[in-house]
C-alpha cells in the first residue's frame, strides 16, 4: 500500500526553515515539515539557574507549546488549565536535553539559552521539528555572542520513524500515520551519526529487534538530509560548528 | 516633531490581513499592523457554557496570549506561572465583549464561538489588532454555518489613540509611542460609527475633555479605514453583515 | 419613567464616609453609597516591588474583594477557588492606576501604599465607591508620614453613569439599574475636573457620541459633589493636597 | 499582676451582637468581643454536597477569613497566595463541626447552610467569636425556613481560656495575652453545659491536670454568659431551641 | 460488649517501632500500632525559616501524608489535586507543635528538623502513631549532632481515647471504632505526665466533664506504656533526655 | 575496573518481591532491587475515564511518587509544591503505557486499574523497579476479578542499562553509576522478548549503534531473569498469562 501523500517509506516530507522570522529574538526560525509549522526562538539570558551559579557553566532549556487551534479540534490552553500537561513536560525536557548534548556548556559561559518552540500548526512530528528548528535558532543566537571558542560541537536534528500495519517501517510520520502506528520512535542524532536520544514505544503493541534495526536505518538517512538543510540555512556559521573539537585534535 | 516612523498624527500603520492562514480552524486570520502580528482563529463548539444552557442563545468568548519572545525581552509563559495575569484577563474579556456587541446571539443558536488571539510579534496595539482580526476570523467561521438568518449585525474594528508629550494627539501608537504616552485610549467602533467600547487612561497623568474629543476624532477616522480593509478581505460575505437588521426595517 | 428609588437622573445616592473605621490600619474608611458599603484600608510598607528598587520612587497598589454574601446570592471565595477572577483583577488594577495618577511617587519615597477595598455589601458601583473611599484612606495614611513635600497632587473620585432603556442617561446606577443598562461607564476624575480614567461599554449594545457627551456631563457633576464630601472628611489635611504644585508655580 | 485592660481573671471582654447587619444574607450578625469584630453570615443553599445526596439529610459548613488589615501588620490575601493556609482550614473545620453538633441534620432537610465568618478587626479570640456569632446567624436563617420541626437542639457558644506567666489561668484572652500565653485552650459548649470541642495546646510548654481543671471552670462560666447574650438577641426564636428534644421526652 | 479485637477498654493495640528503617535519613522509624503503619523520618537541615533567621534558635516542622491505598478505598494524591487538604494540614501542624514542646530550640541551634510521617497502612490512630514514632526518629537524628547540651527535655507520646455507644470510654481506637465513636479525643503527653495537646471532639454529639475525666485517665495510662517502648528502642540515648533540665536544678 | 559493589557488567542486583505487602489493596508488592524499594499497589475502580465511557474497554493508569527522604537529601513533596514535576509525569506515563501493552483492555471490561508506585528508598532504577513490581501487583488484582477470559497477554519487566566511562556497557545501574553514566537507557520487554519501550539518552554525550547493540544484549538477558522471579511469585496465576493468545491460535 502506498502512503496517503504518495511518499515512499524512506521519504521525508518537504522541509523548510525560514530564519530570522521574528524581529525581537536573538535567533528565530519558522520550520515547516509538511503541514507541521513551529516557531522556534532563542533567547539569551545573562544568568544561570540556581543549581549552576558560580560554576562558570551555561545552561540550555526549552519550552514547548501548541496554539489551541494548531490541531483539528481546539485544545484548552495550559495557562487556563493552570498547569502544564505531562506530554508538554516530556517534550520540553527532551528538546532541552537534546540541545545540551551538542553544546560545550563551559565554553558557553554563565548564561542561559531559552529555546521556545510554539507549534502554530500540527500534523505529526511536532517534537522532532521543534528540535531541528530550535537547533538552528540556537546556533544563530550563539553566533551573535562574541565568544572566543565556538561552543557548538556538532549538528543535531530529529525525526520520527514508526511501524504501521499497512506500510511496515516508515520515515517521518504525519498525524494520520502517527495516530494509527503500532510503533512510534523518535530519533535525535548528530552530524557525526551518533545517537543523542532514542525513544521507541509500542502503542498497546510490541516490536522486535529486527524491526528496531529497520527503523534505525530509516531514521539515520532522514536525519542526514535534515542536517544538509540546516547547513544551507546556516551558511558560513555552519563552518564554525565542531571547530573546537577539530582544533583540539 | 515628527513621529519616529514618519507617520502623520492621523495615519494608521500599514495593515494586512491574511485570511485562511491555518488549515484546521473554522476561521483564521494573520493580522499585521506595522510590526505587530497576531494569529486570530475562530472555533465553533456545539455547546454553550452552563449559565446559558437551554436558552437557545449562543456565546462568544476570547482568549489572548503572547509568545514569550513576541516582545523585546522574554516574558514568562502564563502556563509556567500557573495562572493568567491581570493584563491578559482584561484583554480577553474586552475582545469577547466587543465581538458580542455585533452578533445576535439568538440567531447564532446554542453554540460557542472561541476566538483565540495569539500575538507572535508585538509592537503596540496588540489588543486592538486582535479585535480587528478576530472579527474577520469570526465572520468567516459563522459564514460556514448554514444559518437561515446571518447573525452578524455590523462591522467592528478597533484602534488606539493617545497623547504624547512631543506630538499631541496621535492615532495607532506603536510600542515606543505607547510606552511614553501620557494618555492611552482604546476605541472599538462599529460600521455605523457607534461606540462599543472606549477605555481611556491617564498614565500617571490626566486629560481634559478637549483632548478627549481630539482623540475620538482621530480614532473614528482610523476605524473607518480598518473596516474598509475588512470589507475587502471578506468579499461577498461582507454583504451579509447587517442584512437581518436591514430586512427587519 | 422615574427611577426605582425616586432619584432624578442627575442625582447621586446618599454618600457617607466613616474615617478611622478600624484601629490597626494607617488609614481606614467605611464608605457607604446607597446600599453599597466598602471598607477601604491603607497600609504603608517600607519597601517597593522589585522593578522599582533603588530608584527613590514609591508605589501604590490596590486589592479588591467582596465578602461571599455581599450580594444577593453567595459567591464562592476566590481563595477557595484558588485564583483571582478576571473581574477582580480588572477592578484592582483600575483602583491602583487611578490613585497613582494623583500622587507624586518620587515625593512619596521608596515605600508602597497598599489599598485594600473589601466590599461588605454590594448594590452597584462597588468599584467607583472603592476609588472614592480608598483615596481618603490613602490621604490619611500619607498624612501620617513625616514628609517634607506632600505628595498628593489633586483630589480624586469616581462614579458611574449609564444609559437605560427607560430613563436614558443617568448618574450613579444601583445594581438593578446597572444590570439592565444598555451602556455602562465608569469615570474617574480629579479635583481640577480632568479625566484620569474613562471606561464605557455597550452591553451587547452600542452608543453614539451624543450619548457619550450626555453621560460625561452627568458624571462630572456627580464627581464634583463626591469631592466636596472628601474635603469635609479630610478637614485640614485637605488643604495640603496640591500644595506642592501650587508652590512650584 | 492585673490584666492590661484591668479585667479580672474570670471576666469576659464586652460582647455585642448586631443582628441583621447586612441586607442580603438569610442571617447576619456583627459580633464584637472587645476589639475583635467578625461579620457572620448564614446562607441557605437548596442542595447538599455529593456525599450526602439523596439521604434526606442537610449539611452545615463554614468559611473563615480575615481582611488583610484586620491585624497590626498586613496579611497577604489567601486569594492572592492561591491557597488557603493551614490555620484558616483548621478554624473553618472547627466552626462547621461545632455548629453541626447542635443541629439535627435530618430535620434540616436536604439543604446546606453556609456560615461565613469574616474578621474585620482582630484582637484575639477570632475563632471563638466566630462560633458564637455564627450560631446566632444560623438560628436566624433556619427560623426563616418553614420547617415543621425546629432542627436546632441546643445553644452553642465558645470562648478561650489560657495560662499566662503573670496571671495564671485567665478567661477570654486578647491578642497580647494570647501571644504570650503558655497554654491556650478553646472551648465550645452547649446550653446544657456539655462539651462539643475542647482544644488545649501548650505553646512550647506543657500543663498539668490541675491547670486543665482550672481552665475548664473559667471557660464554663464564660460560656454561660455568652449564651445569655445569645438568648437576648434571638428573643422569641430562642424559645424554639431544643423544643424538639423536649417534646420527644 | 467486648471490642471487636477482644481488647479490654484500657488496652493498647500491639505496638512496634523498627528503628533505622531506611538508609538515607538522619533518623527513621517504622511504627506499627495494630494494623496502622507509619514511616517516620527525621531530616536535619542546616538553616531555619525566614522568621527565625539570626536568632540562634532552631525549628521543628512536620509533614504528613498517606499513600493512596493506605486505606480501604483509594484516596486521590494531594499532589494530583494540587493542594493539601484541611485534615492533612491540621495533622502536620499538630505533629510539629507537639515535638517543639519537648525540645529546647535554643540548644538545638540554627537548624531545622523536618519530620516526615508517611502512612503506608491506616487503621485508625495515624496521627498519634505519627507523633509517637516521629519523636523517636527525631531523638535519633538529634543524637547524631555533636551538641554540647542535649536539647530534648522530655519524652513525648500520643494516643487516642473515645466514647462509643457500645463500650463507653475506650483507649486506642481502631478505624472501625473511630468511625462510630460519639466522642474522639487525641492526647499528647510528656514523660512527666503533663499535657502538651488535648483535642476532644463530639462527632455530632457532646460529652460531659465526667466523661472527659474518664477518657483522660485511660489516655494517661496508655501514654505511659508507649513511653516505656520508646525507652527500650532508644537505649542509652534515652538517658540523655531531660539531662539538661536535671543539671540545671 | 570493577563495579563498586563487585558486580559483573551483566549482573543484576539482588531482587525481591514481597506479595500482599498491604492489607487494603487488591494487589500489592514491595519490590526490592538492591537498595531500591518501591511499594506497588493495584486498585480496581469500576469505571473508566470520560474518553472511554461506553466503549466496553478498560483502562490502566499509574501514579509514581517518592517519599521525601527516599533519597540522600530531602526532596520537597509535590503536594506542598502544588504541582507534579516533569520527571514524575514522565515516569508515571511510562509505567501506565508499558502495562497497557500486555493487557487486552477489551477483555478487562469497563474498569480502571490504578497502579501506585511509591518509592520508599531510592538507589537508582526506581522507574524500572516500579514497572517490574507494578506488573505483579496488577496481575494479582486482575486474578481476583472473575473474568471468563484472562486479559493479561504476556509477562513484562524492565531494567536499566548504560555506558560508564570506567566500565563500558553495564546492566542495572545503581544511583552512583547512574549519576556518572554517559548513556542511560531504560528497557521494557515482554516474556516473548519483544520491546515495549526503549528510551536511551546521552547525558551531555552521544552513543554509537554498536554501543546501542551492546546495551540491548545486556538488557534482554537481565529482563529474562526478572521475569523468572515474577513467575515464582505469581505461582499458578502465571500459567494464565497469555492463555487467551495461545487459545486463539
Amino acid at each position: 500500500m502506498t502512503r496517503a501523500d504518495e511518499r515512499k517509506a524512506d521519504e521525508l516530507r518537504p522541509v523548510d526553515m525560514q530564519a530570522d522570522y521574528l524581529i525581537h529574538p536573538e535567533g528565530s526560525v519558522l520550520i515547516t515539515v509538511g503541514q507541521t509549522k513551529v516557531i522556534c526562538t532563542a533567547t539569551i539570558e545573562e544568568k544561570v539557574p540556581g543549581f549552576l551559579r558560580g560554576q562558570g557553566k551555561g545552561w540550555i532549556t526549552a519550552e514547548y507549546s501548541m496554539l489551541p487551534r494548531a490541531t483539528g479540534s481546539r485544545n484548552r490552553r495550559e495557562a487556563s488549565a493552570g498547569k502544564i500537561g505531562g506530554r508538554t513536560m516530556e517534550i520540553q525536557r527532551l528538546i532541552g536535553r537534546a540541545l545540551r548534548a551538542v553544546v560545550d556548556l563551559e565554553k558557553l559561559g554563565e548564561r542561559t539559552l531559552w529555546l521556545d518552540c510554539d507549534v502554530i500548526q500540527a500534523d505529526g512530528g511536532t517534537r522532532t521539528a521543534s528540535i531541528t528548528g530550535a537547533y538552528v535558532a540556537m546556533v544563530m543566537a550563539i553566533s551573535k555572542l562574541e565568544l572566543t571558542a565556538f561552543p557548538v560541537t556538532d549538528f543535531l536534528a530529529a525525526t520520527s520513524v514508526g511501524i504501521t500495519h499497512d506500510n511496515g517501517a516508515i520515515l517521518d510520520l504525519d498525524y494520520s500515520e502517527d495516530s494509527t502506528a503500532e510503533v512510534d520512535m523518535n530519533l535525535v542524532m548528530t552530524g557525526k551519526g551518533n545517537f543523542v536520544e532514542l525513544q521507541g514505544t509500542g502503542e498497546e503493541s510490541t516490536f522486535t529487534r529486527a524491526q528496531l534495526n529497520e527503523m534505525l536505518d530509516l531514521g539515520e538517512a532522514g536525519i542526514r538530509q535534515l542536517i544538509e538543510k540546516q547547513k544551507e540555512i546556516l551558511g558560513d556559521t555552519a563552518l564554525r560548528i565542531g571547530e573546537e573539537t577539530r582544533s583540539e585534535l
